[in-house]
């Protein structure tokens, strides 16, 4: 890294909730760009592909959600304290769950809600889940039939109804950049 | 890092397999705490404790034991993908297991055979694992009433019933060295 580059090396943990289609991957996707593009190590943990991997044998009540979330949360400390920069995008619609993440991690633990209403997030409908729950196709689509708790203690709030994948992009760098996590975003 | 530390940066994953009591836990130790003193980033994934964590509802069976050794191969590459020296400590009893696990790290993943007759692992019997099964309280217990299967293509042998602790950690050590993983020991 030359001189100029960001000197933090420590990892941490972001972890994004919200409603399915409330922009979690995308979001995750764009913030990792720019971290990477700015010399850090970055890991996506996202919550299909690391639902496949750990816990094909879990369903979705509450009880198999809140196993998931500690294990993804093991990874996440585990990958943290290696200096990496972690991003997770998981629903995460319980409370328990977050706290518990928030508890293994330690300090460097963000929590950030993707609010956005359910009915945008039904018009978006990204992965056509909103869909083929209305066709019988998913059981216990959260938002729908299962239930999302209102974050208690997020430590940023991003309104992606309002905000766009950009505009939302740059309120979590900055956010990094104010607790010295990530090097300031260069004026647009 | 001083000018004369090592420069390695690429992290790499040393599965340890044998069955039990033949010293993986020792060794994983023994050679973490080496790699940390040279300012290797290092994390080891024990059998028992990634168990836990990962695959609690999971058995013994081939299928079970299979499935496990794949989760524990992710997070290693994961690891290994940003930097970190991951030392594996898992018995590992199947062939197909050690090929899954070092077609998903890739070409930085070394597979270290400790090969100790069952007769001295069960005379050390440091979980007191063997002794459960003689008495019943262990079921599909490797070596005795489970199958392992004679590794096909180790990257290396370490012979932990003629080495001790000491010996065998200089070998995987050089081992390491000579691949330019680690830096070379100095002499003793």
């Amino acid at each position: 890294m030359g001189a100029n580059a960001p000197t933090i090396e420590d990892g941490f943990v972001v972890w994004i909730e919200g409603l399915p289609s409330s922009g979690k991957t995308t979001l995750s996707r764009a913030v990792a760009d720019r971290l990477r593009a700015a010399g850090r190590k970055v890991e996506i943990l996202d919550g299909d592909e690391v639902r496949q991997m750990f816990s094909p044998e879990l369903g979705f009540s509450r009880k198999d959600r809140e196993i998931h979330a500690r294990r993804v949360s093991y990874v996440a400390r585990m990958l943290a304290r290696n200096g990496v920069a972690v991003l997770v995008a998981m629903i995460t619609p319980y409370e328990t769950s977050r706290q518990a993440a928030r508890a293994g991690v330690g300090s460097r633990f963000f929590e950030v809600w993707l609010r956005c209403p359910l009915e945008v997030c039904q018009s978006r409908d990204a992965k056509g889940l909103y869909e083929r729950s209305r066709t019988g196709g998913v059981a216990k689509l959260t938002g729908v039939d299962d239930p999302f708790e209102e974050p208690l203690n997020p430590d940023l709030v991003v309104d992606t109804a309002r905000l766009d994948v950009d505009a939302s992009t740059r309120r979590l760098l900055d956010f990094l950049a104010e607790r010295k996590l990530a090097a300031p975003l260069a004026a647009a």
